[in-house]
């Protein structure tokens, strides 16, 4: 069988070289083009050494491709991505260029006015978890945000069943390579080691997203939401801590129940039964999760881990991509975790 | 000026031996005996090198001292205190067997029966800024845990003022020393190393002692407390942030007034202008607090930081000694945070 | 094609545990039996969530199987070895039981009296870059140890030269996980964090197994081999530089031709134009090797780096199974550094 | 007594920063002015948190001083040295612009003609243990490196005396904060943490400044040093492994007899029974140095550890600063090392 031909745009960030990094061992797809403005012209492995053996030289403009990855930073994404969508090339933006359905939340958020509104309504969210009958047939994904990934699975089950309320509390904590490659004195090593820090009190980035999905899921109900993100000295990993008011005092087993009926059938989701590290999904596509009863207080306590590069990017990406191109959802996204 | 004689019990664990390293440079007191079953017999420097310089034995008993801080696990402490009581010497315990006032919690959260209930109201809970009357003629200190001291700290103002109610949520972070020195699969690096997890989350043992001092500041109004500890990697600190839903919709720069006025006076807490770092604690004995508003969900969200092996247990420990002996507050804790 | 069966004994140590990992993505066998002595009876996932997607259960004893991994602490292994070669069992054995030629270095520096003498010479060194004729015939493997993986590959090319003398040095650094999953002080987060050490100065046991094979690499001549290692911390990782003397000032530019000529067909061996990285081998089997002159001094410089628990131990185990069971060399083992 | 005046040129670094902290103890003198380019006009806790208690503000130029620390980057040094020295303030460089004798190599390993050439004799190298007495009375100290500072204190008691000869070799491991604050990709969390590597295998800059005291500590036979850098993932630290080749088989009692006996009276050299660890010294002003021999072999091992930003930088400067003013020279540097 012919590999369909992919391409990344932007490989040279966290995002991108682990969309390489994880495609390279896919059987059904292979990377004919990657791009990289700073190292155009370079050899991936010179610039990259762990991706030496692919072989790939970066270029400043992508190949035609069926399907692109676009690992820009926001704002850039979208003009690539018309682009593209006008030569007929299926896009998967990692960017949250189309994530929030409402293009005036554009400008308060994320600082721009956002170039092609009417894109934003033909996107598709990309969590197949929520969505996936309309990922298989999308030719614009909106992969969802780090953040968003790890607290809407936590949440889900318990707002779609309608036993929680307002307020709901997410209190993350993320590994340092979620704020990306660019060097500042908050990815020293010397700062952000041994350390740990809450940031963007005043309202981060993933919080409209985060809102927006959770709205979805409790149409009847509109939840407050608080989020506060820390910055943990991990490479990687993000463990949501959410909090939710229970609207009545359930059976703790009801609720491990509940949550193992909602994911069944997925094959990236596990409810553990105690609470999961981040490390157990290093380098893999999994979310674990874990729901517990505070019977003293009444609270929904829900720990979700992820990959925040995996699962809360590249690996989700390539899951939405095994949908759009009709493989088995799992297809190269096999190997457990990296332990220890 | 003579200096007075002070012992260490159990020198050899996190708390005693960072006693050991403040207390050596402290004009007033001199450490005349150090105590350690398992480590007996041995110089505390080829035991513990960083300490070669206090030229100390490790013994098995306490000589006479006038007064003894106790870096005991929970349990062995109540009776080892009660024997130097006994004796007329003061006693600053760092375990928990003094701090909580009901006999009858012990066996609940501590797993034994109280050996000697008529002490617990006379020791004194060692948090300076609460207590400070009660320290200075103290003869038996309960020096609070790690976790209570972030939070109760972060909470005491709103509380106080009773501008906050439940739900109270303290979603806490801690460095993997706060777990002691005894090696457990747990905090082998390769396991605690790159990673975070939450734990304890059937209830853990510092939760009835929050719970007891947040009831003290809060009396007319009982507040539910939900507290999930976290494992984070770094060797030393604790940031607990902590939401309490606001009654009113304050204006955000009062609370900053609140916070600041009810600490003007206290050498050891700031109030910070943007969210603290644990790093900019790591060895210090200051507790950073941090409040801001949620304006849209009507949360207070008050970040505190401290150096668990200090403020948290040894640096307190000897701030409270201060004052019980009549010295300035602040002697032999003026050395800044180590950084970076 | 049916899957070969094979089966890992002591998974739950980390080389265990690497096996595990790597095996179950491997198109041509299949883990049907794993073992663990304090973990019998549990599933696999439940005592490493990690590999729950495994669907294991950890056993006593080891099912019948065509090939066995055994990840046995040294002096364990043999008895278990001989019993398995006694069944018809093919044996890859990742302890030190078989490693070492003359028997009688045993006792000497694994205070051990060897079981089986008469089974060295049969046992085959498994680095496939020396010895990749005798491994796909061998019935046992004695997997080199993860040091001596690092140090005679980088100094192969010269000693067969002969273009190096005396004295030889290697200055290892090894990343925590080298010391093995049982909890101790030294391995304590708190302790192994943020610190450099050597070790062993009065001997490793890997020294013995690096002078036998630089001995072989150099008939005419005997080399004096001084060998420190260090811990450093990382989970993973062994960076060694090697100085060896040069007999005479050579080209720099014909050092790097001697080397890449040396290992040109070799798929996981890269000679690297610039230091290598431990982190651009983390998960993967590659080793990377970067030699230079010191013209100054006349000496050679090669600096080594593997990850120890794939190229050091797992990954090179399988590497020997695909040669001895005649799968491509690479099978299984494609997958790129886990980076960052 | 009064205070007497000191400043800190380019407080904003990590030399800078470590000797804001660590003189703001300090008995017998005061910070009066500190500056910094980038930060002028800030309060220094505003840009510093763990230094708010200094109660500074960062100016662009310095007030006139009795005592100047110049922690500015090699080549901005000379001239700022040479404007105060003209004022009659004493000066304590910390770049290494007046660290070599020979003007001519200023070119060749730091890129720049030095611009006061007259000034490299009056220079004195600040390293207590060689040079005291000429310390006293300077002017101008030219504070040495912290890899030479490890380095030389390892050897010299073998040079000495004469016992060791070519080659010797310098395999050194340092901590980030050696590569100074400004951020780049070699010191981004997710790039330098969990990752070992060699680097200036083409000769790095201290190795100018480390032949020139082994010549003088050798002065009948020349040495041939080969160095090589490492970098670990730390904060703090250097450990220097140095190799030797013995003369003459000693006893190796009889090396660590030299070694206690050449460092008898200094307040900052421990020899130790056994290997020491970097983080024996964090925040200290030690050097920890432990020699063995290795027989089978003859070289000569000799390990030592520092905390770069202490004894290799800002508590040697100060140490220097005791020794001109006429202080205790242990004054201020007390503490014992942070631990762990």
């Amino acid at each position: 069988m012919e590999k369909i031909r992919t391409g990344i745009v932007n490989v040279t960030g966290y995002a991108g070289m682990e969309l390489a990094r994880l495609l390279s061992t896919h059987p059904g797809v292979e990377i004919t083009s990657v791009t990289g403005r700073s190292a155009a012209g370079q050899q991936l492995g010179s610039f990259l050494p762990h991706l030496a053996g692919l072989n790939l030289e970066i270029s400043a403009e992508l190949d035609r491709v069926e399907l692109a990855f676009l690992a820009l930073p926001h704002r850039e994404s979208a003009a690539e991505a018309e682009r593209l969508l006008a030569q007929g090339t299926r896009v998967i933006d990692i960017s949250a260029d189309f994530r929030l359905k409402q293009a005036e939340l554009y400008p308060k958020w994320y600082d721009f006015e956002h170039p092609c509104p009417e894109r934003l309504a033909e996107a598709v969210y990309g969590l197949p978890e929520l969505y996936r009958e309309q990922i298989k047939t999308a030719r614009l994904i909106a992969n969802p945000g780090c953040y968003p990934t790890a607290a809407i699975l936590a949440l889900a089950p318990a707002l779609e069943a309608g036993i929680v309320g307002s307020p709901v509390i997410i209190d993350a904590k993320s590994g340092i390579s979620g704020a990306g490659r660019n060097p500042s004195i908050k990815n020293h090593y010397c700062e952000a080691g041994d350390n740990v820090t809450a940031y963007a009190l005043d309202g981060h980035r993933h919080l409209p997203e985060i809102i927006q999905e959770l709205d979805l899921l409790s149409p009847r109900e509109k939840i407050s939401v608080t989020f506060v993100p820390h910055l943990v000295p991990t490479s990687r990993g993000i463990l949501a801590t959410c909090y939710a008011r229970l609207k009545q005092e359930p059976d703790p087993r009801e609720i491990q129940q509940l949550y193992s009926d909602f994911y069944r059938e997925e094959p990236f989701i596990r409810i553990t039964a105690s609470p999961p590290h981040t490390k157990h999904t290093t380098g893999a596509n999994y979310c674990l999760i874990h729901p517990v009863v505070d019977s003293r207080t009444n609270q929904l306590i829900v720990i979700s881990v992820i990959d925040n590069l995996v699962k809360g990017a590249a690996g989700q990406a390539i899951q939405n991509m095994n949908l759009m191109l009709g493989f088995e959802e799992t297809t190269g996204l096999g190997m457990p975790a990296l332990y220890p």
